[in-house]
């Protein structure tokens, strides 16, 4: 099945949104064996959209659209679709009273008859009721394509195509598609590949692909099978040989990122943890805070952006600092230390370093120093992350929750790769 | 003149890569005075890309592409759209010289013949030098449709844009284009709308428009003149009526956001700041040394995501808390006092609150309190910014901006929109 996404909306032309959900519903797409061939994004304009349409149904036999679906003159995405494809537009009762009771019980937004525009949808439809919204979305089939319609907020598009357009795709195309996904942290994709060629070219069922993210990659095992069970059993003999030869690199399956597996194994072992952030000013507590539930485990800390702070919010001696500088092995293993008492938490993280652009003198920007301590011991590592200041703090916030995994994990906390030569 | 965004990358569309480029290079495009109709996505396979281009061309006067420069055999929007527009490559002597010299340099990267490929550009072409990696870019004309060809990288692709294809689009049009951002917050965009209605319909040169960001809304003002210096002048007057129209809200022109102004400010005024956390989690700090230079008036402060480190690192009265409760008006004020006296710096900024998804039971989720102290008054602001955990954080960081711009234009800190009622 080869797919285009077709998103709609003039403020995406603006340069006022980025179009996260083509990213987003491509990568889902991708795992249930789907390719997608085209993006195309085109305004609130009923002739561009058509255009727009035909070209697609030229090309493509599933078309997922995205926006248009709202209430106002310039949501036009069904009436453009539905002409399209020949069908007229019918008022689905159910959507109309859902919609009805949803104005009643939300006294802030006013209804107005425009809202009763969401509830015509082609006539013949699937119905995808909005959980997340009020616009419902919809699928049909005309002439051998396949049309799906979601919503545009990526609040609602996401989690409807979750819960409706997945297991209408995978009833289309008879054989359940079953994938899981491996993550690894501490090698690049194309050293990955390299281990994994032959299985990424010559394997047809199940298939192996790697996906590069914000310095890690992700490996994803595909399926197809009669039954869910059977495309499961499928994976696994892939998985096992993944995990079994990239080793503790390989940091868990089907847990989206580091952070999320540390949330995950501290409140398994009933341990907390606090960051000292120097160079990441934050940024650890805001990805760790960014997860629902973190305040069980994470108990806070101190962005530590000067000397004077680093000495009267952690304790630590002046003197530590001025004779091994901020940016220094020392100082990040006090910095660990220091957070850990200070936060009363079983763990401490701490990363100093400099992002750049510009350096201290003395070490070159991405010089970067990462630690941990617990009551006993403290682990520092020492990195050298090159340039761009974003990329430096990302790249360290993840090195800090690498240390945090394997120490929950009972690995090395400072693997081989990062001692420093001559340590 | 109409506009197509052909983005080339397999990476796109298996969403590993979100195209930002899209986004960003239409925000620099209308303000420009183009108009973006189409953004199209294609892989790395030249039937597809072929087929693409020949669309574009159909029914856009400039097609500028994004991504496929590079040296490897997948890289080939070059020779695709060269070949549509039946122009031959050819070796630019001057970029071949830059390549090996750039690789000598360069020791890390290896010099393989193939990257010579990149020197290779379409005949007769304005090349378009890149000062920020490999792949030189170009643009050239052919039966009255222009074609700028640019690397993907954001880090590359967005200077290039400025450096090279807008001087070269600025001279197509004969006219220079200027323009001026005016941003506000504190108002939200379809209230800006219906003050300036008629101004945003009837005015053909200069031209205003509002664009949404988050939380927040810009509005352009863009002229044609001659002159660089008569299309300033035109749109001055434009920009003072909405200045005045809009009051305090409009907190700065031309400057990208409200942290950037309370960066410049601080510096100016030779004040610094610290900040305590709790709902944002390190997001204030991670936004504010997002900027290159925050290090001169930005401290650091405490993530205080429990109580007890509010107590150990502010050096809150426990008993405050207790009896106020920790999303309270009364925390608030006592973070911001707290961090300031901790962090030894002229002003504190707290922001405390209920992100959700789960609530305490006492307030409704998106009930959050922000706090400014300088050495003799602190303010406090009550929000309710509703849903959404993500967005709660996010909105809350920019009322602690918010905050601080005001206090240090010399503006009422809390006005009177955020008072709660009866206090």
């Amino acid at each position: 099945m080869n797919c285009e996404i077709l998103a709609v909306g003039t403020e995406l032309l603006l340069g006022n949104t980025v179009n996260t959900n083509a990213a987003d519903l491509s990568g889902l797409l991708s795992g249930l064996g789907i390719n997608v061939f085209w993006h195309t994004v085109v305004g609130d304009n009923p002739k561009r959209l058509a255009e727009a349409v035909a070209i697609a149904r030229s090309r493509a036999d599933l078309i997922i659209t995205t926006g248009g679906l709202g209430p106002t003159y310039d949501d036009l995405t069904k009436n453009v679709l539905a002409e399209s494809f020949g069908r007229k537009l019918e008022l689905h009762p159910e959507e109309a009273a859902f919609l009805k009771e949803w104005f009643a019980r939300n006294a802030t937004s006013k209804y107005t008859d425009n809202n009763l525009q969401q509830a015509y949808l082609p006539e013949r439809c699937t119905v995808f009721h909005n959980d997340w919204g009020t616009a419902p979305g919809c699928a049909f089939e005309e002439g051998g394509v396949h049309v799906i319609m979601l919503p545009g907020p990526p609040r609602e598009c996401l989690p409807m195509f979750k819960a409706c357009a997945v297991p209408y795709l995978k009833k289309l195309s008879g054989d359940v598609i079953f994938s899981r996904q491996i993550m690894v942290f501490g090698m690049g994709e194309s050293a990955i590949e390299s281990l994994f060629r032959t299985e990424m070219e010559h394997m047809a069922n199940p298939t192996l692909a790697t996906y590069a993210k914000f310095g890690e990659v992700m490996l994803r095992v595909t399926a197809k099978a009669p039954t869910e069970a059977e495309a499961e059993a499928m994976c696994e003999p892939v998985v096992e040989k993944v995990r079994a030869v990239l080793g503790d690199k390989a940091y868990a399956v089907d847990i989206p990122n580091m952070e999320t597996l540390g949330l995950r194994l501290l409140k398994e072992q009933g341990r907390t943890f606090s960051a000292a952030e120097s160079l990441t000013g934050g940024l650890i507590g805001e990805r760790f805070t960014a997860l629902s539930g973190a305040s069980a485990v994470y108990k806070g800390g101190a962005v530590t952006y000067c000397d004077e702070v680093k000495a009267a919010m952690l304790g630590i001696d002046p003197a530590l600092i001025a004779q091994n500088g901020a940016v220094s092995f020392a100082t990040a293993a006090a910095m660990a230390k220091g957070v850990r008492l200070a936060a009363r938490t079983d763990i401490g993280l701490s990363a100093t370093g400099l992002a750049g652009p510009d350096g201290d003198g003395v070490h070159p920007v991405g010089t970067v120093f990462v630690g941990l301590a617990d009551g006993e011991n403290v682990w520092v590592r020492e990195l050298h992350l090159g340039t761009g200041r974003a990329r430096v703090r990302q790249l360290a916030a993840n090195h800090a929750f690498d240390m945090l995994r394997r120490y929950l994990q009972g690995l090395d906390v400072v693997p081989e790769q990062y001692v420093p030569a001559g340590k």
